[in-house]
């Protein structure tokens, strides 16, 4: 674009001075985050410095430091951990899918979270590609011995990626189970993700009482050849994965707060998750959650405002292969008589903010707050709202809110090698910081008219 | 973000059966669009097959080629070229900064368009950092001899980054021709973006009648350092650069066409611009803009749709320096008798599109068909619009329309190194090639109320 084009348009969109005490914190919030960028410095540090953090890794452990030196540094009135017991998965050195007796036949697979190592010279078997969990039910002992191929694509046709997610991800989060179950030898998972590479994304997989059986994900390409390939005959994989399960290891999630002046017992949690998966950086999911949620209150401390309720920044542990942070945090609100008044949750990525969801009978009530989020990307209030790590404060009676970016990118780095800092926009990642902080600030000081 | 807590989600958000003409119309551009991807595949050759194609250069003519057989292969009515002549600048094999006498100083810089070059030695002389024209102005004598250097940063706190670009661009444009007319010898401008790197933005220049001087852009952090140099005391630049400006040399537009079946003599025309600057691949710049524009037209035509007034794809060439292809396409119109009717441009780069800009009288008179083009991002329907390449329309009758996406990233990759394929995502780019496509049919079919 020229820039002659530009002028007017920048002399017509000057913005007006600040008509109300909310209009002015927005103003000053907004001035500050971009001119601090302090979601993004923290992601820096957090994705370079610690890098990718599982739950129970020593990698995970150092993320606890740094979120809780974070929170020191931004002088948070009060900086605690609240322990949780979490599931300790290790992915070890070796993961490699392999078509036998066809050469230059590569499969670019990575091990899913929670799956059982092999023997070392693996699992071999004919694979029997399947595009639902009913099919494998329906085929009944023909899958016995096989290795089952869950190959079902996004359903690209949907508005929107995280729909896409929802009804394909079945494969991969219940599928190795269903296949276990059928007697199945081993898992092949189609990525969830609908992006034009081949880099496999990893995620849990969820046994339950089914036998557990070597499970991968691989990459959509690689998923597209062995699906040609067995257009032609037959196909036999060996699968070598050196993962196992270690016994259930010590952790935290991390909690920073400023004390509320007139109703200190009304909290209001803003949280992102501090783990992540052990590919990539775990930028997107969920470093922009975590230190956004961090940022947001950043922003509240060092603008000087004085909140009426107390606002928290809360780093969960071990959303994605546990969610042991989270029923922990609920746990000890239960027993400590604090009232928990709302929760805002950022769990989508750092991408462009474009709505906040909300419990229907909340998003009609505040609509009028839209104005005063439009400037951080909020072009809609809408139904929705709440996340894995707020969800159990639901029932404590905790109205809750979700952070909802631009979602078309999201499922290109998810648990991948691609969830690297790169991917992230500055101004975007603070964007969604400082929308949580002016809502924490309107929850605060204008409540909700029903409460 | 875990699965589970999507299933519900995505079962919530089911699209409901079409019940009108337009909303049938609206799921059948959605179907094909995310299905195809079919801007990102014709950007995906512009990018790696053609390249970089400045205006004269063997790229744009080539890309000339490339328009006008992807439109051919796209089935139009018709595809023509327009030509015209255009300015024909080469960089050459040197740009080059150098601080004098001071090793380990360097600088990222590249040769701003239209700049002359140096004789072999470049051009040496003392450095003055300045923040505005006026300072140029305002410093007489003191500017004699030296090397201007423009270094006011993009002001981070405006809430739109063309709106930064609108403000600091001044530098740019008219900056190394100020300093000329006040016997500066060169000039260096700090480049148009906020980005955290340090990778030089060109873009043009123009000089008018004042004396033209060797001139370059700095990446931002080059730009610091030199800044920081010259806290401490006098600094001595060196610039050498080999680019030269050749007479102008022959080129065209390329035009694709679906005749009107009841209006045909009323033209909407979708477009972008086909030619870039010659650094990275023109993706955003404007590569996502004309693929958007002849995907728009492609997807009408692929879906059989039938529009009641001709409907064009005009891939305009030269609008980086010098917009000759605009102003060849608009006198072709006014001698052809043909009434434009509306012009939609892209040239805002290839993101999530947020809203499409029009003039004010005919924003509010078709906010009505937002809910139809909201499925493709447009949140709003606002005032602004049009462009450079479609505003010559304006004055024989069209109504101008702009597509808008969100900005944060534009101005990361704008004009520098940085603005490649691997930027784009492939459904943020389709949304703006679907929504081009839906507003250019509901303009052909229900028109605007007042015309």
């Amino acid at each position: 674009m020229p820039l002659t084009a530009l002028l007017s348009l920048a002399m017509a969109q000057q913005s007006l001075p600040a008509a109300s005490p909310n209009e002015a914190v927005r103003d000053r919030i907004l001035r500050r985050g971009y001119t601090d960028l302090g979601a993004y410095h923290m992601l820096e540090e957090l994705c370079t410095k610690v890098g990718a953090r599982l739950s129970g890794s020593p990698e995970a452990a150092r993320a606890v430091l740094w979120a809780e030196g974070t929170m020191n540094k931004a002088g948070f009135d009060t900086v605690f951990q609240v322990p949780c017991m979490v599931p300790h998965w290790v992915r070890g050195n070796v993961e490699k899918a392999t078509v036998v007796g066809q050469s230059g036949a590569s499969i670019n697979a990575v091990a899913l979270g929670m799956s059982p190592g092999t023997s070392g010279d693996g699992v071999t078997a004919e694979v029997i590609e399947v595009h639902s969990l009913q099919e494998v039910a329906d085929l009944g002992d023909k899958v016995k011995g096989k290795i089952v191929f869950y190959n079902r694509p996004f359903d690209v046709t949907l508005p929107s990626t995280f729909e896409m997610y929802g009804t394909a991800g079945d494969q991969r989060f219940a599928g190795p189970g269903v296949a276990g179950k059928a007697g199945a030898v081993g898992a092949l998972v189609r990525s969830m993700s609908c992006a034009l590479d081949d880099v496999p994304h990893t995620g849990t997989t969820n046994f339950g009482d089914n036998p557990a059986i070597p499970s991968m994900a691989l990459g959509l390409r690689s998923a597209d050849r062995l699906s040609e390939m067995l257009k032609k005959g037959p196909v036999r994989v060996n699968i070598k994965l050196s993962c196992q399960t270690l016994p259930d290891a010590p952790s935290a999630s991390v909690v920073g707060e400023i004390k509320g002046s007139e109703k200190p017992d009304e909290v209001i949690v803003i949280g992102g998750h501090l783990d992540s998966w052990d590919k990539g950086q775990g930028a997107h999911d969920d470093g922009t959650g975590v230190t956004g949620a961090i940022e947001a209150l950043r922003l509240i401390k060092v603008l000087g405002l004085k909140p009426k309720r107390t606002i928290r920044a809360v780093a969960f542990m071990n959303e994605e292969n546990g969610g042991r942070g989270a029923a922990a945090y609920a746990d000890m609100v239960k027993k400590s008589g604090l009232k928990p008044y709302a929760g805002i949750e950022s769990d989508s990525g750092g991408f462009m903010p474009r709505a906040f969801g909300a419990d229907p009978e909340v998003a009609t009530q505040i609509q009028s707050w839209q104005p005063l989020l439009r400037p951080f990307g909020i072009d809609y209030i809408q139904t929705g709202g709440g996340g894995a790590d707020i969800g159990p404060l639901k029932s404590l009676g905790a109205s809750l809110f979700g952070l909802e970016p631009a979602d078309a990118r999201y499922f290109d780095y998810h648990h991948s090698d691609n969830d690297t800092i790169d991917k992230v926009n500055p101004r975007e990642h603070e964007m969604g910081a400082m929308a949580m902080a002016m809502l924490a600030w309107l929850l605060s000081e204008e409540g909700l008219p029903t409460k």
